[in-house]
């Protein structure tokens, strides 16, 4: 951002975790007001709009206020952060497909995540507090219970750290490690490989 | 590749769909021998190298060779293509997850899709010669037969074109429109999100 145009205005919304400065409506009216004040106008976000980052909301916003809008995809985390230690979401062979998952609840990550297929990588965004109930749940939902599981914490930061386990072990093993948010599970035989290529913090 | 040194030596591997100029093994030989005669050696990819992209073979082919690999996350077209035509893969209260799935066959691509939560996306990168299979597949397995089905072609070149049906019509339409690969299917509600967004072919 320091290296912008000293004309450009910088309006900070102020998305971290737990410190939502501009509520979203109001990060939506703030989009379409200066736009159809004639200016234009660049929402940046981290990882790729679409993927939980609520740009559909904020397109709609635009769309439907008649204001035009370009999305430009992004580097999502539910690829970057396992590819960070090493992981590939498929691999020839291991795994020819990836379901990623966000969940306001344990429940509702089983129900999303439980049909995912044999062979089938699964992506957690989602808070690693219910890592202990999603675990058991696809254990009791037929996953074996000597899946491979990874844990990247802060992925891509120089504080990045990778935790592995198996679907039996990982919750006890993340508790003994005190791994917390910001973090990415991923649930496969993938994990395996990765742990072979390596990530930045192996 | 105009911008580079012209000490750059470039090797094209040409792995344009169909005409794959270097075997993969060859691609992996090169990259493990170059680098072991002292060279920087950078493996370019279109999308993500994680995603589909023979990246994990690759840098296990080096890694086992003792040649340190750094990769480089990029933006993949299963949530890129999908972008192209206002897609959002994720929507606040329409999906919370995306199942990505590539397939050798209709079977292949059924087994693992076919576990998808309702409310969850589909993101098919196959031929959309299995299409009809695919659609009706799912139907029989339980989702609704209007779900709402996106097919991108050509995704961000000018010749990208978007098609839109259902599960119970989606194979029909596409086969009058000549719809052929490459493609990306998208199935669920998000489809009408995206419909309302607007794409770049709109």
């Amino acid at each position: 951002l320091d290296d912008l145009d000293p004309d450009v205005e910088i309006i900070d919304v102020g998305k971290a975790p737990g410190s939502h400065a501009m509520p979203q409506e109001q990060i939506n009216e703030v989009l379409v007001q200066r736009a159809s004040e004639g200016d234009v106008v660049v929402r940046l976000k981290g990882g790729d709009p679409f993927v939980l980052g609520r740009g559909g909301e904020e397109a709609l916003a635009c769309v439907d206020a008649g204001v035009p809008v370009t999305v430009v995809p992004g580097v999502t985390s539910a690829v970057a952060v396992p590819a960070a230690a090493g992981i590939p979401v498929t691999h020839r062979g291991v795994a020819a497909s990836f379901t990623m998952v966000s969940a306001h609840s344990a429940a509702e990550a089983l129900e999303q995540a439980r049909g995912a297929a044999a062979g089938s990588t699964l992506v957690l965004l989602m808070g690693v507090g219910r890592l202990r109930e999603v675990a058991e749940g696809l254990i009791a939902h037929g996953w074996p219970a000597a899946t491979p599981v990874g844990i990247v914490e802060r992925g891509w930061t120089p504080e990045q750290r990778s935790t592995f386990g198996t679907l039996a072990d990982i919750a006890q093993v993340a508790a003994v490690r005190g791994v917390g948010s910001p973090a990415v599970v991923v649930v496969g035989d993938v994990v395996e490989v990765g742990r072979r290529i390596g990530g930045s913090d192996a």
